[in-house]
């Protein structure tokens, strides 16, 4: 049976709660510690039975650990590295879950001159709008993507205990380069994430804004839940791809830019076709979706 | 006891077919009966208990009606004035259901000279991206808000008894200005609409299209659902209420191009002033929707 031993989450939000919920439900661990800036949500988690231990000393609890994970905001990641580095055991595996790869592995290098052999960039496509250890969920992970970005120098074995480790919280693993993750997540996550965020701050600037807020309806409820999001976060994303995420940006305005003149024109038929097609691909996405995950409940 | 009497549904869509089984469910009416351009729809209505009879005559089911709902697409709804005009009973009210009211008084207008006294226009704030009569639901228009925008023509009374009807369904109905309407519409329902018809049509422009589907999470699957709404409806929306909604797109690309400015430049602080105000502003909508339908519930 799958043990991962001693394993150390370092930042204990949703995210990182909800993987240690995951590991110690399902019996996948001999212990998980957390470490955190504050001490409230770390005797919080052991409190709910998420954790088994605050690490009060991180030197000690580095130096304890058979796999550590890195919960912190994307921009943090860089400044835990070197004290990973001075007190890891020779086996011990990190890997991190920032939503932005190349900016990482960047401070990364910077910190350590090198991406490590025993560090292992990865990235679970999840989350919610609710942020908190409390708000950690053993099922999180259930169904949804986990990719890894290794480069040429990460250790095999490394890679595999990654892998193993998120199939085992009910993930699907895949590999790409830091490139295509950044990209894709641009254009899937954190352009919708801009998008919302600029619809709210918009609906506010409107002169009657209760007013506009009061009307509001489904379609804008579903829109702007994602606006909700954790502002720390979502500014650290902005930055640390800002590069793919200007290049989606500048794709957006293009499309945006057309629906105007063909409204602009009143272009009837153009008009039709695009929602035609956006349509046909977002019932395609629903439907891949669903196969996905009756697909994931038949294989486990 | 309430009751509205005979009641005539011309359009029996998703919306038109759940006011039907609204009102048959809740005893609020003598007989309602379907006419649409298709038969089809109307047998399932009549088969699935949601109406009691199709209309195969629709002037002989105008002269027998006491109220008559208009729940046909935006752009179609001035084509029934004169047929509805020449047959009517005198006390009979005519009400619509259309997502823009501007373009539908004007069509109403160009038909009949004046928006006469027992027209009054209407727009339940309700819908799902399902359509079609089969997915009506009794409860769709529970605690939803109606507008309602009559002019200084308006009968007092027939507005009154359009203003129950939809309260006996479980609405708030309130009044407002045409234009009013249009400008909150375009804000909170058609711009989001356009926006996710954009970030679809966006992202099947890239090259891997097929990856960056399948690598879409939560995030993109709440944000572009409404993608998935009916396109000729909305195509409908967007041309009949062309003047509101590009007035909003062209504030929204302000807002847009300050954020790209923003991450251009790295400037953290407002990009993190921006996030955190509409997620104060979001979260506050939240609350305000929240205390909304619990104060229905109480009051009912």
């Amino acid at each position: 049976m799958l043990n991962f031993g001693n394993v150390l989450i370092i930042g204990t939000g949703l995210m990182g709660g909800s993987l240690a919920k995951a590991l110690r439900q399902r019996q996948l661990v001999d212990h998980v510690s957390g470490f955190a800036r504050r001490r409230e949500p770390l005797e919080k988690g052991v409190a709910l039975g998420i954790l088994h231990s605050v690490a009060d000393d991180l030197s000690e609890a580095i130096a304890a650990a058979d796999i550590i994970v890195l919960g912190v905001p994307t921009l943090a990641v860089g400044q835990y590295l070197p004290i990973i580095h001075q007190h890891r055991q020779a086996h011990c595996i990190v890997t991190d879950i920032a939503s932005v790869k190349g900016d990482v592995v960047n401070a990364v290098i910077k910190e350590l001159g090198e991406l490590p052999a025993w560090f292992v960039p990865g990235h679970p496509i999840a989350g919610a709008e609710l942020s908190g250890i409390e708000a950690s969920d053993a099922n999180l992970y259930v169904h949804h993507k986990v990719i890894l970005t290794p480069d040429g120098n990460t250790d095999a074995q490394a890679l595999e205990t990654i892998r193993q480790l998120w199939q085992a919280v009910g993930a699907h693993v895949v590999a790409m380069s830091i490139t295509e993750h950044d990209q894709v997540l641009a254009a899937t996550s954190h352009l919708p994430h801009a998008l919302a965020f600029v619809l709210v701050d918009t609906l506010l600037s409107l002169p009657k804004k209760h007013d506009v807020f009061d009307f509001a309806a489904g379609g804008f409820r579903d829109f702007s839940r994602i606006a909700s999001s954790h502002p720390v976060m979502w500014h650290d994303i902005m930055l640390a791809n800002k590069s793919a995420i200007l290049d989606m940006m500048a794709s957006y305005r293009e499309h945006f830019d057309l629906l105007e003149q063909l409204i602009k024109n009143e272009d009837s038929q153009a008009i039709l076709d695009l929602f035609q097609r956006a349509k046909e691909a977002r019932d395609d996405f629903t439907q891949r979706l669903n196969d996905r995950q009756k697909g994931n409940h038949e294989s486990t």
